[in-house]
């Protein structure tokens, strides 16, 4: 049995409480891509409710709007991201990335020597 | 509405699976202090039978043992960890506290310019 061993870490951005993190991020992107709320939410298989609850809760928390509507669409318009959201999701996900990079770099020399498959 | 925003980092290692996280390395430091599974999976508010299959689900990813029987005690016999537990839990704390570093160090100069309640 041979492992390639590797390290999973996941950032999440707390005020009060937690206000932002991987899902918020992954529903801006899905937004972003289908300038929709509801169809970023069906395409992560996820409730209209639901995806509408977790950018009220980051909003409230983060002190900012996450989405821009646009009226008159179908479906009652669309949505995009705020200048902030913008900024936001960029800088998440870069110190995301460098984080990841960071604990990548470390993680050899810190555990090659405990996890080996050899006796 | 005042918040101080801060970065929440959590750090597993995956071999195939998830093999070792949070929750893998405070029951081994619960059963360092209390030398038996059992007390600690109660003084977490675990079940034991949930206990047991986290540390084995874990030994049969990282492929040792991290937890050493003694025989003969109350409740059938203590625990101890494992020297190779031991290393790695020493290891996985120290990493998670220099990338927990890492991603604090970096914190303040990628949000201060978002994450702020002026206007």
């Amino acid at each position: 049995m041979e492992h390639t061993f590797r390290p999973v870490v996941s950032v999440r951005i707390f005020g009060e409480e937690k206000c932002f993190g991987p899902g918020v991020a992954q529903l801006l992107r899905r937004v972003e891509e289908k300038h929709s709320l509801r169809a970023a939410a069906i395409s992560m298989g996820m409730a209209y409710s639901k995806a509408w609850t977790i950018i009220k809760a980051s909003e409230k928390e983060l002190g900012f709007d996450l989405l821009v509507s646009s009226t008159g669409g179908k479906n009652g318009g669309g949505a995009t991201l705020s200048e902030k959201a913008m900024s936001l999701l960029a800088a998440y996900e870069q110190y995301c990335t460098d984080v990841r990079s960071y604990a990548q770099s470390e993680f050899q020399t810190r555990f090659s020597h405990i996890l080996s498959h050899t006796p």
